[in-house]
């Protein structure tokens, strides 16, 4: 069932190393809820608050910021809808600036903002290369007005093209005006130092699965300065988030931070694993050119600004899904895009607000790696590719 | 870590059974993203989808209609705030019936929904045993009219002194003025027949980790012909709840099922497992009795009206809290009643909606018992008992 083949869609799902299983099967075993107040719940607290402790070092965080949740989805959420809420009973205004480009999370948020509760959305551009330029920013909060803004939402990393953003430029910005901003980690979290604290955003959202912890474990850091409304009321057990806390999810989380990030204490990932991660991706995009020369490269061109662990391709003459499944065929997991649209494909809006065209996005491909990645599987995707490529080109002329 | 004392307290959480682990440790190692269109995704989304057909016939429901949450407490969220929105959106009144002596997650939801959204919220009273009589309910939706109410929401037993409802009465006649219900059905999961179509509600929240599956996975039945708003947009990975769906929870979830349910297709437990429970909990019923004959069982006096595996008492002149951490010095795990309130011991809501007196309510214990009590564990609290109440009475009158 777990027969590995070619694994190169990381960002879809990270696979789960057996010393974080084995991490989260010892603690499933122990007993009791946390908020119980004998001493089997006391040993669970503890359990948790360790793991709070290490995932909070993780982001630059003070614990008392770190909410725990079901995921990136749910922190996305509930940083956009609970600080909207707050921020306009408190007074703000109604528009929430939204970056072009953004995982499918935010944008649904928004929309439904807008739909089912009186939210106005403006966008902020992405360039050719998919970062928001700092410029842009303060032009739409200077063409809008700050006094009307009540949130500025965007990605730490783009997860289609892996374009950085200048994170904490960006939040200054925002923050000179009055203005909060959340910050989505997810694609981000174990390949760049995601500091919180050095950060200036007011909330930011991480999720484990994507770095080797498990699905249905992330986190919301919401600033102590900074208030947002429960999206999931109840018993009150943390401060944003009411629901019985998932101990052995946790810990879990933070055995696949220790993995990741290493021994070092601070959000910084390990350099060695950075450093190997962009190798194999440098000769991912070098193999990939040199077996399909008319492959464009989609994203930053400079590979420091680029996520260590993305490679993104167009294809011309492709169609992208049709590549993603004769590459399956011979073994090959990729993606055509994001993982997190419900396994539908159509072609990708980060690339449309690139300014690619609409017949040139559709070629779309994107590999992306992880700290268990080998050169084989890299080898598997060049020897593929090239059959597939021309194959994929016959299917689109046919 | 996991040395095993008399846990009785299996309503806050249930401790997950190994051949649980096991499963859920399988399933942990199968790669790829159920949204993924390559053949690792398409392998996570059949185990998937295995999984929730048997969570779906556990809760006699149909698999579109189960929608996989992060636990109860989202579920109830869900239903709540969801069948809220979608309702007044289609014209229906902004008064929502909720019953005293609801869970927090079930309060605290409406709650916030009166406060931020404009919502009237009308109670469902209880009797002196923790019951919904039918004619207070049909009594409530006459008094307020039933075009000015967009939803009913109920515990099908609850948490705390374990009174069972006539779900599939107070559904009828909710239905029969046109009014959806949502049943909360954490508590009631696994020990009695939770059967969605039976009961004839509109929607029903369940979670695993109270019978013996991981925190953090949970579901919402959502009838087909019923309507939410998400509460966690993104993706659409799922009809009322976007997000990676959790492959590993939902098979750790339908094992657990398999374990309480027996290898029976539909939504009634194994009756050995019920039988067995029953006999545990009167054994506990009647040797607390014996040893405290001043204790005062809380909630139905019929033991067939009550949960199996729940026990509830008030002990004069004494205060729940100082029981619980003398029991919990002997080795024995139980609750002053909900564990699901942050580890805050106040005066039990649900004993004052039964108008038990505050002084009375003040002494109350909840003991819950799972599938793999043992009598040990019962004779150990018959044990430490009598000493227990002595010391906290005398603790009281200091």
């Amino acid at each position: 069932m777990t027969e590995r083949r070619a694994y190169l869609d990381h960002a879809a799902t990270s696979p789960m190393p057996e010393e974080v299983i084995a991490a989260y099967a010892e603690a499933l075993r122990a007993v009791g809820n946390p908020a119980s107040m004998h001493g089997d719940g006391q040993r669970a607290s503890e359990l948790l608050e360790t793991a709070r402790d290490r995932i909070a070092a993780a982001l630059g965080a003070d614990r008392a910021e770190v909410t725990l949740t079901s995921g990136g989805t749910e922190s996305v959420n509930l940083a956009i809808k609970g600080m909207f809420w707050a921020r306009r009973r408190a007074g703000s205004g109604d528009v929430i600036l939204v970056a072009d480009g953004e995982h499918h999370a935010t944008i649904e948020a928004a929309e439904w903002l807008r739909d089912a509760q009186r939210a106005t959305l403006a966008a902020i551009p992405i360039d050719g290369e998919g970062r928001i330029r700092p410029d842009a920013l303060r032009a739409v909060i200077e063409r809008i007005g700050a006094e009307r803004i009540a949130l500025a939402t965007f990605l730490w990393a783009n997860n289609e093209v892996g374009s950085v953003q200048p994170a904490a430029e960006l939040c200054g910005i925002a923050a000179s005006f009055g203005i909060p901003s959340h910050v989505d980690a997810v694609s981000a979290l174990g390949q760049l130092p995601v500091d919180f604290a050095g950060s200036g955003a007011a909330a930011l959202s991480v999720s484990a699965h994507k770095i080797g912890g498990p699905v249905g474990v992330g986190a919301l850091v919401l600033g102590r300065h900074s208030t947002a409304d429960s999206l999931i009321h109840g018993g009150s057990q943390q401060r944003a988030r009411s629901g019985t806390q998932d101990v052995a999810g946790a810990v879990a989380f933070a055995a696949a931070l220790d993995r990741q990030l290493g021994s070092g204490a601070g959000p910084d990932p390990d350099p060695l694993l950075v450093a190997t991660l962009q190798g194999l991706r440098d000769a991912l995009v070098d193999g990939v050119r040199a077996a399909v020369p008319e492959a464009v490269l989609r994203g930053p061109a400079d590979p420091a600004s680029r996520l260590p662990g993305n490679a993104h391709f167009t294809f011309p003459g492709c169609q992208g899904d049709s590549l993603l499944f004769l590459l399956d065929a011979a073994g090959i997991s990729a993606s055509v895009g994001s993982a997190c649209q419900a396994g539908v494909a159509e072609t990708s809006h980060v690339l449309l607000a690139m300014g690619v065209p609409e017949e040139e996005a559709a070629g779309a491909l994107r590999f992306t790696l992880g700290i268990d990645t080998e050169p084989r599987e890299i080898a598997a995707l060049i020897d593929a590719l090239p059959a597939a490529v021309a194959r994929a080109r016959a299917a689109g002329l046919a």
